[in-house]
């Protein structure tokens, strides 16, 4: 078993009346960062429970955290938490477990229960949500197997499972600069579109065949040097925490430009990331062994093994994307729940990522993302992008109001969710990465 | 003609006397922008004049800069020049036409020459020289056609130039992160190796195919929003300097990881850069018509035209390699000059490469860095790697000595060097990009 300790206690209850709430993705048990900001004052740390958002870069000021737990506050007190990632798992750990300690209906300060109200606890749907770190580096795996199946099926189908993909961890550099926050927007991107047959000329114009891919996101706590690889009993401590993650993809563009280097312009125009960074230590009671391999399939080579990582490296998390349509926002109708997966279907784990990034040298810096790739499932209904869920766009979806969804259309919006649920533990959730299509 | 101004005069001569000697890559009519330090000095901008180091920092805080120039100055006073990209051309090319009077020899105030050995002019042998910006993005494309058609017959024989190349500028997104500044040096990576065989074992260890690739880099001045491309005539304003840059690659690890999605760990370890930036300004009389397409190429997409680009867009940059083992080290002989190429044999001019990597909507942002790709020419000693140049590792490279090179061996010290000449004008140069590789 994963050592816990009282702030993962299921009988922990909080003051904030909403976090106790059966449904809330932020119970006390879970306490996830994020950068907020209130009208025009300064982005600061803040950590979501129920349906408020704790001011931590507050309560460090008024001097109710000690130690490590101070000065991790004092180190998200910028406009991201780069710094604060940088100090490692441990003050993280302790900065969690003292502001569970404050936010407790038990433990907490007369203090802390008298100025709660007086600007330190604010309602979480009047605060604007920022990046959550300076994102230097971004990196998109491909670690889900029923995805790179049915991707490769569609995109490839000579060769719909690459050689190499029981070997390597693929993954491939993406744009760091166009990570985005939820809520928001991004615009159908413009660019060149497949020949419709060989020898002619190639269109350019709005993407036709534009999707969503569901991944997991996760961000790097303290970094490594240049030439000096992450060895991965040691990796896992370097990842600090979660959240969702959608790579907005364009087929028409992506299809004819990859060969040979890989996607490029099909991805760039926007990634969409939900704002909260749950811990890898709220997620602890949600670890769950690494996905088995089939029988067949080949032992990783040395430099992925660990023991410890095949035991707990994998993360149970639901996950699930629903549609809005601009014509069902225009006549009511509430958005529909199109597929779910689980974060279970990954073939390889985080740790597993981070030890094969770093492998050959490449240094990770803090407050660098690393994307899992889009995780289907076996099912049909888990099938994680329109490509895959629609074969290829040749059996839309049926959306209520009797529209049909090949790829997305303008005005549609997509709402990524995620929960963690264990019998004997609090449930706790990612909230939401939510994104519109504009034209 | 582009328009020029008095800091291209060729009768122009400075009061640093190396900066008028022939061969020098830094004329009075260059003045590329670095950050330099001296000991354990703050890192502060300086531009490279003969053997020596001009500190720009300086000179703006004693008040010989006005205006944009002086603005310039103090945004570069940072550690990096992030800052002063953003300002854009406009006050860049400010900058250089005042430091250039500064270090004329009729124009100088005795001030400057009484002050000059004071603190501002240093040995350039003596500085240590930083990374010019902080790069958030990496961008390396694949513009070099004759490198495309020859690596692609090696790496992928049954389509050795894919079918969108004449249409697709083609790029990825590199690793912002290992980006590191010469001189210095690399590890050779460890990695996953090709199985001998099909169905056999991956191996894993060091690289057996390390190379180097010749490029050029070019930086972003001012940058463009998520979602507002930059048109093409629009493009070449925001690219505000030139470096040389090696896209170090190990071939054995590209080959087995990079489908479908790119090369990945057989890059990351290490690109190395110029420190010199050498401004857009300083190489406006050395641009040159935009590669001619062969009869029967098509003509790009109307994204990426403009008759400005086509007439002056390529740039005529004389290209070198030269190695020396550490064998020849011991024994005393100087390093060997392995082949040339030159940057006009770019299929694709740097403004196309912006214009189609904002074209779908990414933001590009100051200081970002974007790679040529391999640049080799047509002619066999052209070949801009040891993979073409050697077909493949199969005709190994005779080095003074005896000693044979398929790829690079531990010790081996790589040099590339740049020179722009032209009829009428000085001629300047790039300085190096030089790295040495370790085990």
């Amino acid at each position: 078993m994963i050592d816990l300790d009282e702030t993962h206690d299921p009988e922990r209850r909080s003051w904030v009346k909403s976090a106790n709430d059966a449904a809330t993705d932020f119970p006390i048990q879970n306490l996830p960062l994020g950068i907020f900001s209130i009208q025009a004052q300064q982005p600061r740390l803040g950590m979501a429970i129920g349906d408020a958002v704790f001011d931590v870069t507050g309560a460090g000021t008024r001097g109710w955290l000690t130690g490590d737990a101070a000065r991790a506050a004092q180190a998200g007190g910028a406009a991201h938490l780069n710094a604060l990632f940088a100090l490692g798992n441990g003050p993280l750990r302790e900065l969690r477990r003292q502001v569970s300690a404050l936010l407790d209906r038990k433990q907490a300060a007369r203090e802390v229960l008298d100025q709660a109200d007086k600007g330190l606890l604010h309602d979480r749907a009047r605060c604007s949500m920022h990046l959550p770190a300076r994102i230097g580096n971004y990196t998109d795996f491909y670690a889900g197997i029923y995805h790179a199946r049915a991707a490769g099926a569609l995109l490839t189908p000579e060769n719909p499972l690459p050689e190499n993909y029981k070997w390597v961890p693929i993954g491939y550099h993406g744009r760091a600069s166009s990570v985005l926050v939820s809520p928001g927007s991004v615009r159908r991107p413009h660019g060149q579109l497949p020949p419709t047959a060989s020898g002619q000329s190639p269109g350019f114009g709005p993407s036709q065949r534009l999707d969503f891919e569901l991944e997991m996101g996760f961000f790097v706590g303290a970094g490594n040097l240049v030439g000096q690889p992450v060895p991965i009993e040691q990796a896992r401590e370097h990842i600090v925490g979660y959240c969702l993650l959608n790579d907005w993809s364009a087929r028409d563009i992506q299809r004819w430009e990859m060969f040979p280097l890989g996607p490029f312009l099909s991805k760039n125009f926007g990634t969409m990331i939900s704002p909260w960074v749950v811990t890898a230590d709220a997620l602890r009671p949600f670890r769950v062994q690494a996905m088995r391999r089939d029988t067949g399939d080949p032992q990783p080579l040395g430099y992925l093994v660990d023991d410890a990582d095949q035991r707990h490296g994998g993360l149970d998390v639901e996950l699930s994307v629903g549609l809005r349509s601009q014509q069902m926002r225009q006549q009511g109708i509430a958005e529909v729940e199109i597929l779910q997966s689980n974060a279970r279907h990954l073939y390889w784990t985080p740790a597993q990522m981070v030890a094969h990034h770093t492998s050959g040298g490449c240094n990770m810096e803090s407050g660098d993302l690393l994307g899992t790739g889009t995780i289907s499932g076996p099912q049909p209904d888990q099938l994680s992008s329109l490509l895959e869920l629609t074969f290829g766009g040749t059996r839309p979806v049926l959306l209520p109001g009797g529209e049909q969804r090949a790829f997305l259309e303008d005005g549609d919006e997509v709402v990524f969710r995620g929960k963690c649920r264990r019998e004997g533990f609090v449930s706790i959730g990612f909230g939401e990465a939510r994104g519109l299509i504009n034209a």
